[in-house]
């Protein structure tokens, strides 16, 4: 089965993205600086999957930390706080990282670091194995609304990549192909990174599922020719009020799938959901290095001395999202309500 | 002033749009096959300077046919057919050859072919001077729609190097911009050749025009930021009720235009117009090579073994169309009634 990461004996094992699909190269991290440096430069990606990574980071820090005298809180809040830095858009790195320091405060300032590092450790290795469990439930529960033989249209890349397994969108993808409800998948390549290209189009041909590329530009055609029935993707980060960040790109989605009167669905687990912020508007989008959109494949595209704008993300508010998946069911307008109703089952 | 072909003493010679940025390159075109093969490559590109390279490569090829015993008819039909047969979107490419055969139908079948050349090459010098004229008006007539300090996006090249001089849409940019109408331009990068990154990106900065590169995925939430106050588009061709068939991703923008309230301009000259056709749905649509989409630069960027759809235009219903700019004056809707009545004052 695809992972994105494994942890085994004090090691965090990463499938480096930026290499594929040309090769299947691994990371060994045994420092948290070497996972903090992987998250920034992309090589793990997706929310779930960096919320994931970054627990395991902590892990790492606290173990270096307890084996070598010194002050081991202020160290490990220092490594959360650079942990925490190396992107800001997706949330599910801080609820991460929250829920890991939630367990360290449950030991008084005079105990054992190396205690506490196991019940970090046992933490992160919860949260992995939620991660895993939460998305087979987004699966089932998001395989229910496609008719049958549906052909959907996906951008950038909610797969096992993006999650520790099975994913989120692509996860429902997954199942409702295995039901036969979902006969093809149209996948934007999804600029400048192209996760969907090298991502998506790799994890679906692996699993068998007929999938067809397209540039991001030909959604809008292929949605007026007919070609889809839906949308799906999934989120980095979504208000109390259901607006949702996700990969640049997605906005534009949403708002071809409104034209054409076609479903559009997010797929998300409770992690994503940012219930402390009211609305899209107050969500970070991080913007990335000009050279992304200069060149592609490492080959340089355009003239040298001209600005660029290359924001990673996008917000699509509620009003364009059909429904949300998560792994207690799938929300609806009005989300206000909706998502308040799974804060308060949730205790969050 | 940067033109697209050149006609100098028996030779084509078309700057090699496949080079730029990188490198600026010129074919020197003697053969009318060598011409057929440029526009196959789009080294020659964007509908009015295809038609007119088209009529220079029949020019070429009356030349070889005159100079040589045997049927001057039949071969110079053949060539026109060849020619026709390069790409089959554009309408401009049928309009030239098609102006071009209709110089030569003058002559006898017992013409001198040498008097036959000398006419057609007199008039695609004409096709030639005329489209740098066409594009002036245009300039001027679409400048004017735009409030002062407005910033505008365009997709895809509809700069000097689409046309022979000047250009349609970056033509009205160039004649605002000096009019301190038009302020910035963000520029779709237009995969999957990057028509705009390689092409556009640098005729604006050329002109010392103020340009922001984005991925084609980043113009909903550019309009959605409020960046824009408009999108201008160039046209490949353009039926009788003002359906708008034009480099995939087009439609995308005008439908987005549509969801932000901003005008979506498009700017074309007569020789574009197909009067022939009742609507968009009868346009053949070009569908090229999966590799433009699955690497780029010689990069594999996607997997082995998945589908690819690659349509090269696609077609946007008149109702997304704010106007239609053209040299001889503005067509709002209804445009059925507005492009008859061009076409009345034509005689086309």
């Amino acid at each position: 089965m695809l992972r994105s990461l494994e942890w085994r004996a004090g090691c965090l094992t990463l499938l480096n993205q930026t290499a594929l699909p040309g090769s299947t190269e691994f990371i060994d991290c045994r420092d948290w600086r070497r996972v903090a440096e992987a998250i920034r430069r992309l090589e793990v990606r997706g929310a779930p999957a960096i919320g994931a990574a970054a627990a395991f980071g902590l892990v790492l820090g606290a173990r270096e930390l307890a084996a070598r005298p010194g002050d081991f809180w202020p160290g490990l809040l220092s490594v959360a706080e650079e942990l925490r830095g190396t992107r800001p858009t997706a949330v599910n790195l801080f609820w991460a990282i929250d829920r890991m320091l939630s367990v360290a405060s449950r030991y008084g300032s005079g105990a054992d670091p190396a205690a506490v590092t196991a019940a970090l450790e046992e933490e992160a290795v919860a949260i992995a194995h939620e991660d895993e469990a939460v998305n087979r439930s987004i699966s089932v529960n998001g395989a229910a609304l496609f008719p049958p033989q549906s052909a959907v249209l996906t951008h950038c890349n909610a797969g096992a990549l993006a999650t520790v397994a099975f994913g989120t969108a692509l996860g429902v993808i997954g199942e409702a192909w295995r039901q036969g409800r979902i006969s093809r998948v149209f996948a934007d390549e999804t600029r400048p990174l192209l996760q969907g290209a090298r991502l998506t189009a790799w994890e679906l041909k692996n699993e068998g599922i007929p999938v067809t590329l397209i540039t991001d530009n030909m959604a809008g055609w292929v949605m007026q020719r007919g070609l889809v029935q839906a949308a799906i993707v999934g989120a980095d980060r979504i208000t109390a009020n259901g607006d949702v960040a996700n990969k640049i790109g997605t906005y534009s989605v949403a708002v071809l799938a409104k034209e054409h009167g076609i479903p559009f669905y997010v797929a998300a687990p409770v992690s994503t959901f940012d219930f402390s912020l009211a609305s899209g508007a107050d969500i970070p989008i991080e913007e990335r290095s000009p050279a992304e959109v200069t060149s592609l494949g490492g080959v340089r595209t355009a003239p040298e001395g001209i600005d660029v704008f290359n924001p990673a993300f996008d917000v699509t508010p509620n009003r364009l999202v059909t429904a949300i998946i998560t792994e207690h069911g799938v929300l609806r307008a009005p989300y206000t309500e909706a998502i308040a109703a799974l804060r308060d089952k949730k205790g969050c």
